[in-house]
This record gives structure tokens, C-alpha cells and sequence, in this order.
């Protein structure tokens, strides 16, 4: 296979070594089908630990967009809909798999990917003192990221405020954590696996952008939530017949912190991405705190920086540039990140 | 982990040891997502070879209820469902999902999960001849399994008889391949992956009971029957990240025909275990031909049969009988066998 | 317009004189839309009485399969499915709208239209016992007809007896009221509208079959069984802008017990014509106690007799025969029938 | 019933006196079921004439929502959304009719209800520039009202454009037609039948707003665009069993074009109100040329305001002022509109 440099998203590689290590020993163990096995089961008890929730109930799913069209419709009544930020993963990049399962996406204004429990309070005011609120689509959850799709993070502080709200108006709070592991490492990050655990109703942390193979393991704090689960993971082909393997993941990734600690050093890469840039006179989109490094781009230099380094063109700026992004992981090395500098460097020139 | 006898199912074990070696050796390569690198492209080149059939478009999903549920959806027009064996996994053991996406499953009476081409035809011409069909759910595609839910097969002549009045009506023809690799191994069989490609329009080659850790390739013979088939595949929650993964279980499948021969072993072993069976006194609930083995276990004994081995219990028969189901893998060993020979012998007496 | 004679279906005639009147004096008065008018309120006011529940929450939807699939689709949780005769309406004739709405008719047995209580048992009994049920769609809801798609009518210990399984298994019974007219105005009928409310858990009052120009009355006798209706009926595009068009049908219909005498001329006509048949030669094809007579006619005479009168081409029979229909109405005249009478003497010879 | 001042909606009364009277005329005459008969058909050959569109489908739904929501989802391939102005009916007041089906409304930037072509093609380009486009929504169609809920009119230059736009992109055009008897009525309007019917791809003829008890005609110039369209009807429980209701509102309506003039008392009697509102010093919201008055009512007035007449809470303005309505239609008389203007005036001192 051409090597080439890559950092355009935080899944190109395969597992973390100790995931694959586990897979190659418990290769030809036969376990039964669906998550049944001992395997998930540890996996679902070290989660629970982390979570400081003993009563949660741990499902585990292949991806993020299906684990949000499972959840969410899961969760939602025949007549509502899902409030999420207007640059939310749901509403801009999952196809439409939302509206597939019959439920609206209520985009809420945001900023940097983040929504406001102010916003949300307004939101739900107006909305039930339109005189024909009940023409419309009811709200019934909110979702958020964390981090978002930009990065950024919820403060404890905001995550409280959102809470609240939510519950005022009787209300899921839901958080994807597709990238979750990005968050527990920042140092501006304030937020806990139990924190999640206990201000939302619903939460997923995220294996295939974190470390996993592939895996997304979904922690309902009150399993009233949601009953009957596995059927309609099941109906949603959601299911994964050898379910071991999604154990596999987690219980690697929940085996002595390695998930709280395994976004560490994408973390600061990241942050030696953004430093570099700024010296050489680019201009950051914003100053994300997570593994993404948003920055502008002429698109004049697009196609010429494309065959050097694999990044992502992320949205449009203007006429003129683009926002760029590079990302780290968990599997980013010093070797990729001292050539992706020098490459920083020349192109500035 | 506390081992078993493990006979319940053919997705117990892992993936064949040269898809784990691959995963192992490539595991800290980059690749672009989606099924878009150079891993799964040449999984799809060997299948479209080993399908004689260069033009095929091949997609790589996660599993079984999952693919048909996306494929019979993104085939199907609006006001049409899709005729299979009232026995067919889509009308039982999905748990709705080809009804989740808004079509009716249409049940036709079926003989060991087989249905005939005579009955399709006889049901299209009853429908058409209704004087109300158009109000009624229009028949627009036929689902079969090859090897069936029973482990029975279509002979070339019957999947050509089913092939002309599919195409009589203008119906697409497709063939769920779960277990196909058991099919392609058994000494009955007389229908390749060409013959599949020539007379249906769409199927999918089985991975997760077939040797893979996950995985089922669809291929469709002539690309213009779906297209944007990559947008319905992430609008369903079907797309997989890191593709690789699903291109390396193929690519390593399709590798010198192992997927022609992987399945030999154990259908040979089905045939051990139905041998000892008859001769031990058991009644077979009918003679399968592929992997599966099925008999008639009388009720009072079924929990402690559970107790040396896990075999399935398949379906009811009678009030003192059930139809239980031994099942064999790629995986399956001698010595695995051996012992459930004792088992079975001591049973008898 | 040319004048035939018309004994195809119930449906070929406007409404009763009665609602034509309200129509014509009510035309330039103003009133709110939605069913949230005063005439809407004075009709659900004496549906309750009628049916002896003050409590019950009604609503007015346009037609049968809308309102077939709305109140199922509001009943029913994500994952569950509706049993059904497998001769129902929402089984067959509906052009799968309820699966449309993502939830599969789980067909039952039946006899000319109707389902045991024994046999709901058994199914419900299997469900549960089938260890792969998980697996499988969940029985949520069952769905009779009464009268049946036969003219089949339940009787009160029959339906007792199917409330009684429902509610052991915490399933809603919901009552097709299509042709009620019908069965309340049949000699052989027990099942009164207060049983309908005391036994079930929703029921439809039909007005299009019976003496309406449209209309359908959902009655939910503990309306905790479906909150948010509206604003689900609204989403179903069931909401008529104009309700007091649908207020004025029922508000005329259950003025004076009009709904429960309106089929007694129908019944009496269609026993009328039963005997004409049976005295002429004809097979019956059975004996149906209401509005409706079907009985063999020979493939060859189909055409001749369709140039005399509309009448329905039921369903086939066998190679030689097909099951014909003749249906009367709450509109049907002597005249007609007298006509009617002749032809088929005539048809005999 | 007590009567009141209504200028709330324009759907408060009956039907045109023409169209009442039809059906007290027709009321026993027999025909056959969902629009095949005599009056539909002539009802459907009316408005073939008045579009010069010979060869059009016509088909007669019950209502709006239903209507967009089938139409929609008739045309719409299943990875599709439809692009609608973010103040569209589909986008806030159908409670999500649209997602049921599994679609997404792509909302467009809108100013008085309107969207520009400009603005529509700016949005293809950035979505087909999109690298991450696949994994999107794709835009299948544009949906556009005239009038629009604002009683604004796309001028025929306007529509043009909109409709190059979709065609260069091969995308269908759909007009949403309400109150199209307001539009073709109003001095202001330069957009004929025939013009919907050359530029656009499928539009429908709002009956229920416009003088008709119910239905909307849907028509589609080439009918290719939609097979089957009649099963899709009766799968969205959008298919009325007497059909010929629906035939008689639209065969007077388009008798001697009462269509085209029947809105023209309304649009008059519009402009009165608003010029009364002006010279009482009332601030309209904006000066909208159909049948529909917005002005700004303060809040502390609404109550007071609303002991004298039933008008429509539109919007919320401000923290002091509502965006309030008052509509007129067919049906409104001079008496009422002396009345109002009594009202205002007494109201502004």
C-alpha cells in the first residue's frame, strides 16, 4: 500500500494494539451471538465503573450515524422531533438517517457547534406558546456532541444548564461521543464519564473515532428510557451477529483508564499543529481545544497541498479560501507530525 | 472464558486466521474511510472476478439483517414489496426491518424454505388479475436465500425458472447469501457465483457466518439498478468508517477461491453428525445438505442436551417435540465433533 | 349521467338526507377548523352516550385506511406489529399502509373473517416461548373487523373472550368499525356500542359505508391510550381542515339513535336477495347476516351480468367460479332490489 | 350556533353555493369509487382545459398536508430531500407530514415566504462542491407556494428562473396551491394555469381554502413523473372512497371559471382592510397583494381584540407587538367587512 501522509480524520488506521492483541488470542474461543458473551458482558461492567453507575444498561453498536438514528428514534414518541445544533452531525452529515426513521431535526442556531441552554429555554417557550404548537413538531430530546463537530467542548457548568433545562420540560438530553475520548483528555475539558452519567438520559462514547476498530457503546443511566433495546437494534440492522467483538473493543479500551488517557497525545499534537501554523502566518479558523486543527486556506493552494498530505477540506470560507482541517489520534506519531510541520513551514513560504 | 461445546450457530468463533494476520500486518496503515481505499477495491476486483462479471458494482455492509433491509429498500419503488418464503429471515427473524423502511414483506408458502417458480408465477398472475390489485401491495422484487434458513438449496434449473418469471414481470431477483460459502462446498450444489451474477440482479456473499469477523458483500451485477446506493447505504446507518476492515475480510476470502472452499469442512462434519444421529435412532427432521443439521428432540431432554452442548432450538414441531439444529463452521474441529459424537451416542440410549 | 344499477358496494351514494340538510342549512356559518368547532363537540358529545363513556376521548378522520393506519401507527411502539385476520383489510386491501407507517400485520388464520381467541392465545403462547422472540416482531396490537371484510360478525361472548387474551398480554384490541351500521342493525348481532367501549381499547365508527359522505369516528374509551392525537393525526395528513364537515355527518347520524337503525333496510334487502339466489340456484357462498351476499357465479357469465349490474368481483373461487358480491346499503331501494331480483332469476335459467 | 366576527382562516364556511348545490342534486345518484366515476372524470377534463395541459394526470386528494406530504414522497427517490423555504408549510406547520414519509425539507433562506433562484442555485453549487456531499442529503426537488404563506405571488419572471434552475439540476418543481384562487385573483399576478403548468413539474389546485368543503387537484403535466401514483394514494390513506366528492368540487369550480374569479370579493375586500388599518395608524407587517392582512397588534391588545373578533395569532413580532392576521375569502361578505372596519377603528382611538 502507498504510504502517504494523513490527517485528514481521526479513523484511518485499524485498533489500538491491545484490542488486537485481545482479538488474536480469543480468535477461535467460541462465545454465543449479540453481545450475550462474557466478553461484552466485563466490557458493559467496566463501563458502568467508569460511569459511576451501576445501574446503567451498556449497549454496543458498529457506528456513530446508526447508533444516533437507533438512539434517537428509540427515544423519541411517534410525534416529535430532536433539537440539535444547525452544524450537529444529525442535521448536516448523516444522510438524512434521522428523517428516515420519520423523526425532524429542529436545528437550534449555534456557535462553533455549541448550543445554549438559554437557546434551548426560548426555543421550547416559543414553542409552546405558538397558538398552533400543535401543528408542529414537537420537540422531544435534545442532542448534543461532545466534543463537537468543531471540537469545542460543553463546560460542566453548561452541561448542568442544559440539563436543567431539558428536565424542566421533562425532556432526554442526549450526547454523542463519537469523539469523546478527545474530550476526556483536553486539559480544558471539566466533564466526567459520571458527569454524563448523570446530567443526560442517554449517552454514547465512542470507540471507531477513538481507538476501536469499529464501536460505539451506548449508556442509558435509567434503563426505563428505553425498553425492549435489542429488538429495535435489532430491527434498525444494528445488531452485530458476533457481538464479542464490539466487547473486544470496549473491554480493551475500559482495561485501567486507557480510554481516559488514550486521547492524550492527539491532544497535543493538535495543539503543536496550532502553534505551527500560527508562527507561520496562518490564520486559525478558531483556537479548538480537542484534535482538530481548523485553519484557512487559499484555495489556490488546495490541489498543491492535497499531494503532500491528506487534510479536509472542511467547509467553504469564502471566495477566496476554504476551512481546512488537520486531525489527530489516538495513532498519530511524532514521525507524521515533524513532516507535517515541515510541509506547515514550506507551504507559509 | 469457561469453554463449551459450542454447536448453536455458525458465527461462534472469530474470523479464518489469514483475515486476522491481515488485520494484524495492515493494522497501523492509513487508509482513507469509507470503503474508498485501496484494500477494498481490491477485495471487490477479486469478486467481480470470481463473479465473472466485470461490471458489477460491489458493496461492502456489516450484516445480514442490515443488507437486506438496505438493499430490498433501496430497490424496491415506494407502493411495491417484496415476495419471499414465508419461512425467509426477512419475514421472521429481523424483527420488521424491511418493514421498518415502509414495505410489506409477502409471504408465499414455502417447502423447507425453498419457494418455486411456478408459485411466484402463479401469485403474480393471481395478483394482476384481481380486480382490486391496485390497492393492494404491488410485487416488486423476489427474496430467496441461498442456501435457504433450512440449509437447502436452488439447483441452477430451479434459480432459472425462478430467474425468467422474475423477469416476465420486470422484477428484480435477489439472493440473500448468509451461509453461501456452505452452498458453494456442498456436494449438491451445481450453482456458482457466476451463475448468481448471471441470473439474479442483485445478491450478497456472506461473510460473518462464512469466515469473516463481519461483513456481507453485495454485489449488483448491473450498477444502474441502485444508484446513489452509497447515500442510501449511510442514510440506513450501514456505511462502515474504517472500511478496510470489510475490504481486508474479503479481499482475504477471495484470495486463491478460499470462500469456494472454506464452507468444505463443514458441510463434511453436517454430514458426520447426521450419520450418527440416524444411526443412534434420532429422526432427522429432514436430510439439509449444507451445514445445518436438523432433528426432532424430545422435550423433557432439551435441558440436558443444554447442559454438555449448545446447540439451537430451532422450532417447535409437537407437543412432545421440538426441531432442534446442530450447526457447523469453518471452524469447526475434529475434536469439536468427536465429542458431540459422544454426546449424541449417549443421548440415544 | 347514465343510471346502472349499482349492488358493487355500500359506498355509491352520497349521504343520508338527513346530512345533506345540515349541510345545505350550516353552509355560510362561520366555525373554527380542526373538529374544534361547536357541531364536532355536539357529535362527540352523543357518540359518548351512545356509547355509554362520558370519558372517551373521539375524533374524526376522513376514511378507513387513514384512519387504519394512523390509530395503529399511534397505538403500536416502535418495534411492535398489529395481528391481524389474514384476510383483514389492513392485511391485504390496504395497499400496505400500515407498513408504511414501519409496522408489520402479523398475519392470523382465520375463518371467513374472523380470529379466535384460542388462536390469538397460541400465537401470543409461541411468541413467547420461541427463544429467538427477540429476534422476532413483537405482537402489540390485535385488529378485528366488525362486521368482518365477510360480513362475519363477533359475538359478545367471542369478543369477550378476544379482550380478555388481549388484556392478559397487556395488548390493545382495536375494532375495524368500517360497516358497524351494519352489524348493529343484524338480527343475529349482540355486541353493542357500550360493549365495544367496556371491551375494547379503540374502535372506529364508520361513516362513509353508512349513511356519510366521509367519516370515520375513533372512539378511545381511556384516552391515556393515545396522547398527543392530534398533532399525530395532523402528521398522518388525517386532519381535515374543515372538521365540522365531519362534526355535521356524526351529529346527524347519532341524532336519535339514527346510526343504529340506518343498515336495518340494508340487512333486510340483502336477506331478500340471499333467498332469491338460493331459490334461483345459486351456491351461496356462505351465509352472511349482514349488508352483503356472496356467491358463485361462473367465470363466463361475469361478463354478461356486469352489463345488467355493478356488483363486485369478490375473489376467485376456483378455475370455473368466482366469488361474486352484491352489496345493499342504507340507500338501497325497493325499486333496485326489485330490479335486482329479476336479473338474477333471469341469470338462473 | 352563536356567531361570531371570523376572520381568522380562510377556510371557515362550507362550500360555494354552486357546489352545494351539486351535491343535494347528485345525492342518490350511484357511482363507482375513488374518483373513477363520471363527475371526476369531468371534474379532471375541467382542469386539463383550464392548464392547456391535455395530457395531464389530475388527481383529487382531501387535503394539504396530505397532499404535499404524498406528492412529495411520491416523487422523491429515498435518498431525497426537498429544498423549501425555512417559513414553508411543509418546514413548521405540517408536524413533520414530510419526515414521516422519511424525507428531510432542506429549509432555504426565505424573505415573505419566498426563495430566489439565485439562491436555490447557490445552494445546489455548494452542495455538489461539497467534498462530503454523498454523505448528505441529496436535494430532489423545490418546493415553493403561490401564494405563499405570506399571500406573497412569484411574478412569472421569478418562476421562470426557479424553474431553470430545477431543471438544469433535473429536479422537479412543485408548487404548493393553497390559495391559488387568491393568487389568480389578485390584480397583482402575472401567473397563469397554463404557466404552472409549462414550468413546473407537479402543482395542486387548493379547493379547500378557495371555496370547495375539501380536496386539492393535484396535476402533473407528464404524468410519467409519477407511476402508480393511484396505489401511493391509497397507501398514504389519501384515497377518498366516494370520490366523487371530490369531483363535484372541482367540476364547478372550473364551470364557466369560477375558479379564476371566485377569489376576487376576497382580494378586494383584503385591500380594504388594509388600507382601513393604515389610515387607523396600525403598522402593517408588510403589504401583502392576496387575501391575507398582517399588521402589528400590541400583546396587551390581543385579548380584547379577540372578545370582538376571531382573527389569527400569526407570529410573535417583538416582546410587544404580535404579528396578527386577518383573512379573507369567497365567502366574505360586505355586512362582515363593515363590521371589521368598525372594529379597527374603534380599536385604534
Amino acid at each position: 500500500m502507498k504510504e502517504r501522509l494523513f490527517f485528514a480524520s481521526d479513523y484511518l488506521e485499524g485498533a489500538h494494539p491491545n484490542i488486537i492483541n485481545r482479538m488474536v488470542e480469543t480468535n477461535l474461543c467460541h462465545t454465543v451471538g449479540y453481545g450475550e458473551d462474557e466478553i461484552s458482558e466485563s466490557a458493559r461492567e467496566r463501563i458502568r465503573k467508569a460511569c459511576e453507575c451501576p445501574g446503567a444498561d451498556v449497549h454496543f453498536l458498529v457506528g456513530g450515524t446508526q447508533t444516533n438514528a437507533t438512539v434517537i428514534d428509540a427515544v423519541l414518541k411517534l410525534y416529535q422531533g430532536v433539537i440539535a445544533a444547525d452544524s450537529g452531525h444529525i442535521a448536516v452529515h448523516e444522510a438524512g438517517a434521522v428523517e428516515f426513521t420519520g423523526h425532524k431535526v429542529l436545528p437550534l442556531k449555534s456557535e462553533l457547534g455549541k448550543i445554549k441552554a438559554e437557546d434551548v429555554k426560548k426555543y421550547l417557550r416559543d414553542f409552546y406558546e405558538d397558538p398552533s404548537y400543535t401543528h408542529m413538531v414537537n420537540p422531544g430530546m435534545v442532542y448534543i456532541s461532545q466534543p463537537t463537530e468543531y471540537g469545542t467542548l460543553y463546560s460542566k457548568a453548561e452541561l448542568e444548564a442544559l440539563s436543567r433545562v431539558c428536565h424542566e420540560y421533562k425532556m432526554p438530553l442526549y450526547v454523542d461521543g463519537a469523539r469523546l475520548a478527545y474530550a476526556l483528555a483536553s486539559p480544558e475539558n471539566d466533564v466526567t464519564l459520571a458527569d454524563l452519567a448523570r446530567l443526560t438520559d442517554v449517552f454514547y462514547i465512542g470507540g471507531t473515532k477513538c481507538g476501536a476498530l469499529l464501536g460505539e457503546a451506548v449508556v442509558v443511566p435509567n434503563p426505563e428510557l428505553i425498553p425492549h433495546f435489542f429488538t429495535i437494534i435489532k430491527q434498525h440492522g444494528a445488531l452485530l451477529a458476533k457481538g464479542r467483538l464490539l466487547g473486544i473493543q470496549f473491554d480493551e479500551l475500559f482495561k485501567e483508564d486507557l480510554y481516559l488517557t488514550i486521547g492524550k497525545s492527539a491532544v497535543n499534537y493538535a495543539n503543536e499543529i496550532k502553534q505551527a501554523l500560527k508562527q507561520d502566518g496562518y490564520r486559525l479558523y478558531f483556537d479548538s481545544p480537542t484534535n482538530q486543527v481548523f485553519f484557512l486556506l487559499e484555495k489556490s493552494k488546495v490541489d498543491d497541498l492535497a499531494k503532500k498530505v491528506e487534510f479536509s477540506n472542511f467547509e467553504r470560507y469564502d471566495d477566496e479560501y476554504i476551512v481546512a482541517r488537520y486531525c489527530t489520534s489516538w495513532a498519530t506519531t511524532r514521525e507524521d507530525v515533524d513532516v507535517l510541520l515541515e510541509i506547515i513551514h514550506e507551504f507559509a513560504l
